[in-house]
């Protein structure tokens, strides 16, 4: 049978993400990759999720093997509400729930809120399993360029005036993936106002707020919410563990009531295994002082980086300076093209995202790239970026 | 700020659960619940999958708490294929995921391949998740009673003969969820010529399909589909643990292409923690011993219920004779709605599920209640049953 004509209009137009891709080719062995967004796995607290998982199964084991509840497990969950009330998150008009990663609270917001040819403003470059959760959705993807204190609040105002459409933004404002720019607290505020003049919903994802290792902590927007326009999406999966696939979303209580059932639909609840190793980590032990390593060490990562940049890479290739988070971005001189560069560059053994698949239009050529300091060892971030240093050297000298 | 307004037309439409909100009353302590579907906790393998985890996490924990593939880890995944080959099941135009419960299979498939108004032939009744996944998609559902030995195939082709929008056939074949009842071969055989006559694509959903306590077996309908037409859907929470949130689905390449796009947008992937556990104790222990008390234990639990069933309800009121699964069926004379008998019931101490729930008019009232036999101790279905037959006597002498 013709099975490609039957597929839905939601799914016929996308593709794999390209960063997927990329991945495949790493297989190689030998391969330095700046590619993934991985937390470096030597900071996995293993030993002590081992004893909590074997003691959560022995104990309560018919709790964490049965159906939970989609909302998420309740200690758990009220655990993150206290830290985010603590953080100045959530309203008495606000609920939240557990999901399955962060990613996940972005789809059921997405899928809660777009109709086909709804507007969705993005930061441009920004995270592709974002576009691809509005693109799913049949939305209509607006790019704003992202300065070094965050998106253009002024080109941002310029496309709401004349696109009534628009009912979402979507924005990383701290240590930003692809770019590792964190939005200033002017422009946090601005959008909170513009989002009230042209009516529109916020999406603040902030899986890297965590990891800050240098500069002075910014407000979410979500605590400066005073109309309940902001869906704050977190997740475990930067401060504790990724394969847990433990996120959590804080927003509006209808909103979060259609969600809620989208969630039903999707996979019914989180994995409650997970849900209470998770609980049991974090009241056993101090998620702060595990964050506390992290900062130290992706800091130290980050900086290393830098240097090396700064030595073997040519001048003319500019780079941003997070602040925290796991990304820096690259920008070449105009008329270069990242993927042609990323295909020498991985014949020279190193990996990283070109900016084309961080844009709206991913197919346009783009000068920019991603690099990931979190998940190389420190003697592969001094190797990996030498070797791509000469690659760059190479094309442009 | 209105959020109402703000929300998608897929979702402003749906309701949560009438089963979910069942589930909220069962909290008052003593209830005899046997509303749920859930698997008999007290069979689970909490100490092996204990031992287990703990040495996944410390042996291989950058491994199972790392970002894992969209389509499932592997050595899982090879089993999957592996097991359903023997099963006669994948052939070599499928490909076989690993997903986040059965019924992630189920939404993914829908959202792949459905167009608001494109049309879904259902048993009635059916299993509310699957319903669900349907609407949330806009699409027309078609309704299509399941008699003893299953769907009614002649008021399937007339529907069909009159509605060129459907394009997809939903389907428990075994052991259906609500109705315990299984479809016989021959009326297998004929939804696959009408398939192929009619052009739609068949989803086989199929997570009791291993629970057979007596007759014998009937070949899936995936394993007699020789164009591609059938999505197979399976899952570990009947088998394993439903808490560790493991499913998979067996399918056209083609379309499992879009399907994993699809998983990427909405988590990921599934937690690789699970899998990892899931793949030991497969490989370590046998599953189908595992699967054999399962089948001993609920096989046991229907006959008691069945027995105290023909004693102590009022001899009007008919029910279904499962060969397996987790759900019998109950249909009392006309004129009596099982949502007013549930509220008297609740009364006396025993939760159901009405029937109402799993039809695809919810709101027309039903003179049907499922019954689930795997969860209640044996003590507690006696003790339910003659309860609840009391409250049924009373309605109706």
């Amino acid at each position: 049978m013709d099975m490609k004509s039957k597929f839905s209009n939601k799914v016929a137009h996308l593709e794999a993400s390209a960063i997927r891709e990329i991945f495949k080719l790493l297989a190689k062995p030998g391969i330095i990759s700046f590619a993934g967004g991985a937390p470096d796995p030597n900071l996995f607290p293993t030993k002590e999720l081992s004893e909590i998982a074997a003691e959560v199964l022995l104990n309560d084991g018919k709790t964490a093997l049965q159906y939970g509840i989609t909302e998420g497990y309740l200690p758990l969950r009220n655990w993150v509400k206290d830290r985010l009330k603590n953080q100045g998150i959530g309203s008495e008009d606000d609920e939240t729930i557990i999901v399955s990663g962060g990613q996940q609270g972005i789809d059921l917001a997405a899928k809660s809120l777009l109709n086909p040819g709804d507007g969705v403003v993005c930061e441009e470059p920004s995270f592709i399993g974002g576009l691809n959760a509005y693109r799913s959705n049949n939305a209509e993807l607006y790019g704003v360029p992202v300065e070094s204190d965050g998106i253009n609040t002024e080109k941002l105002e310029e496309l709401l005036k004349t696109h009534e459409n628009i009912k979402i933004l979507y924005t990383i404002a701290t240590f930003q993936n692809p770019s590792g720019i964190t939005m200033s607290l002017e422009k946090r505020k601005k959008i909170l106002e513009l989002a009230s003049k042209y009516d529109f919903i916020i999406f603040e994802d902030n899986p890297y707020g965590d990891l800050r290792f240098t500069g002075e902590e910014i407000p979410t927007m979500k605590s400066m919410d005073k109309e309940g326009r902001v869906v704050y999406l977190g997740s475990f999966s930067k401060i504790l563990a990724p394969g847990l696939r433990l996120g959590f979303t804080c927003a509006n209580k209808e909103l979060m009531e259609r969600m809620i059932i989208c969630k039903q639909v999707e996979d019914v609840h989180t994995n409650v295994l997970s849900q209470m190793v998770a609980y049991n980590f974090v009241t056993k032990y101090s998620i702060d002082e595990h964050i506390a390593k992290l900062r130290e060490c992706y800091g130290r990562k980050c900086k290393l980086m830098i240097e090396y940049i700064d030595k073997f890479f040519p001048s003319c290739v500019s780079h941003t300076n997070p602040e925290g988070g796991l990304f820096l971005f690259c920008t070449m001189p105009e008329g270069y093209d990242a993927k042609e560069v990323m295909a020498k560059a991985l014949e020279s053994g190193v990996a990283f995202v070109p900016g084309s698949t961080t844009m709206i239009d991913d197919k346009a050529p783009s000068n920019t790239f991603r690099l990931n300091y979190s998940t190389a060892s420190e003697e592969d971030i001094k190797c990996g970026i030498e070797a791509l240093g000469k690659v760059l050297h190479e094309i442009m000298d």
